[in-house]
């Protein structure tokens, strides 16, 4: 990746480590190595406030440059900084939320005089409002993840199950350029593409922490469970759109023959809140009041009792999305945050019909100057199956 | 799951608490839940050396029984315990290398009076010896396993890239009912569902810590990179079999027409290493033997500088098995460990040939009382595609 754009993200990074009177950071985790450095190592990237950043690679070993040290335990770290004429921090941040404590204590006791900090939030904080760069590289996303999509009616066929179509459409998402992997903040959370939600597996309570959620398998309780796609019932699609390590957040929803006209009209309530919410959308615009307007106009609707699940709902209708799905800022209750240019986000209300399956809508979003930008355009009505 | 195969589970964990002074485990991580709960849920395990364990659950808020107490957040755990006239541990073990430092040092806090110590080794410990049921599991998974990989043959086309390959294979892998989701050790370990690795781009040193490489993608840099699969290449496929939450491991080796007489007689060298090994595998064999064995071989045979690796070598030849990919034990250097009857392992004894690509093989394997056990029964010879 090209210098200036790392030297950027740095500089985000060292901007509120200053708010701090944090001098240095050192950097582990792959997603952080991914912003910081534009690829990952086995390693460690040094983040000096002053100072040029220093990588240190135990792997790969071909890795070579100015600044870079090849190194076999993180140990080495202090004596090469000290070679190289850098003084040892007195305050240092390490990715408290996200190494596992024996690695955090192990890279803490390497500076005895440091005050040691988590850095995980200042990191996730400047995560959160992305470059030009990174804006493009979700756009790019949107561009294959809906060609995914649109390609969906293709691979239907009547008699299929809910896990038979999602393995169909990972194909499909996989030959657009689909990585696959699929990144999560947070070590409880997983799922492995996306999910696939058909008729009343929609409500079934899971584990994780995503809008919806599903049976899934005993071992990974979250998603399809084998449900038979029959007449009357929807199927939301909501695969991660992973295409160049941005994951990009689409839901839409197909039908197997006609739905209920109940289905219908909380689809519609669902575009309804995705278009006010959008339109109150842009810098300054806090949180929780977008997340207000979507409960006001859905209680208006009387979906209230259903809106992002029945027996257990999620309390937000949309999450920052980056090199995670899950990234600042949240729209949810008690949010104060405000959206600033280069938010990125998922909006995603949903509503489950019982005896039917779910309906709603989400897309991708990137706040601009002076209002957002729609980063996955397809269509959003509910599309017909067979 | 039934309770007596999780009280075995547990007891072989407070066997080892026992040896350590340790009188209670609070479990969070989700294969540890899967390993002493049976299933995932977001909340804690609470293993008290000598009373019946305490499950306390945030989420999915469906989970009822004895002993299960719905909680908010972890610090209800104290009162209810209290409540329930459980005394406080002395020495209690948390998972210090799965948990993040502010998730382990939160759990900590909640116990000032007693001392906290590091469980992941003691559950690794455990986990190591697989009960009847777990090596039925893998049983299972290999015939499934077996299954997709019989398959392969059908969906190469001339043409292919070693991508395009891998996800037909993942589609086979969830056919025959992978669920998709690959659990490794260790927070910097990432990869899609497994790799396919051909030509030279299994030379292609990662920065993970899997057997081969790959160049991969630059936000996933392992596996395949979009190599044609050109006259005279070999394929390894080696995807993880994760069919009911054991991860099985295996990987076979295809050919695009014929390759060089080199590759089959290298090929050759890995199979007889593989008979060798199990020839010697077998309660109290010594881990490093095993490796040591292979190593003598692999330098009669001239291949030594091309075993596990060209620029960068695999320092093992074998892992153990289970919920993750990469459990104890591991068969290489210094590594004093025996074997125990209850072991699963996969060896995987590798060669690249440069022009060419990887050949060799791997099986999954447990150990019995008087010997071993193949778990991964197919074809070992190198097939041809097209």
């Amino acid at each position: 990746m090209v210098q200036p754009e790392l030297k950027r993200r740095r500089d985000k990074i060292r901007w509120l480590m200053d708010q701090q009177n944090i001098d240095a950071a050192l950097i582990a985790c792959n997603v952080n190595l991914l912003y910081t450095y534009g690829e990952i190592i086995s390693g460690y990237l040094y983040l000096p406030l002053h100072a040029p950043a220093r990588i240190f690679v135990k792997r790969p070993n071909h890795i070579k440059g100015e600044f870079v040290y090849s190194i076999r335990k993180p140990e080495q770290i202090i004596e090469i900084l000290q070679e190289e004429g850098l003084p040892l921090p007195q305050k240092l941040m390490l990715e408290g939320d996200e190494l596992s404590y024996t690695e955090y204590t192990r890279l803490a006791h390497m500076f005895p005089e440091a005050e040691i900090v988590n850095g995980t939030p200042i990191i996730r904080q400047a995560r959160s409002i992305k470059t030009s760069l990174e804006v493009e590289m979700f756009r790019r996303s949107g561009i294959a993840h809906t060609k995914a999509y649109q390609q969906i009616p293709s691979v239907y066929r009547p008699g299929m199950t809910d896990r038979e179509l999602s393995i169909e459409i990972e194909r499909l998402m996989r030959l657009e350029g689909g990585l696959g992997i699929f990144r999560v903040f947070g070590q409880s959370m997983e799922i492995f593409m996306g999910s696939v939600l058909a008729g009343d597996n929609a409500a079934y309570p899971s584990p994780f922490d995503f809008a919806l959620g599903g049976e899934g398998d005993p071992t990974i309780p979250v998603g399809a469970n084998g449900t038979l796609l029959k007449e009357g019932y929807s199927v939301m699609v909501d695969m991660g759109g992973n295409f160049n390590g941005y994951m990009g957040d689409m839901s839409r929803v197909f039908s197997i023959g006609k739905l209920s006209d109940e289905a219908y009209a909380a689809h519609q309530v669902c575009l309804d809140i995705q278009n006010e919410v959008i339109n109150l959308a842009k810098p300054g615009a806090v949180c929780e009041d977008l997340y207000n307007v979507a409960i006001e106009m859905v209680k208006k609707s009387g979906f209230d009792d259903r809106f992002m699940g029945i027996h257990q709902q999620a309390r937000f209708i949309g999450h920052g999305i980056g090199l995670e799905i899950n990234e600042m800022p949240v729209i949810a209750p008690r949010m104060k945050q405000e959206l600033e240019p280069g938010m990125v986000f998922a909006l995603e209300p949903k509503i489950v019909i019982p005896g039917v399956g779910p309906v709603g809508i989400e897309n991708s979003w990137a706040v601009t100057v002076d209002g957002i930008e729609k980063l996955t355009n397809c269509e959003e009505e509910i599309i017909e199956l067979g």
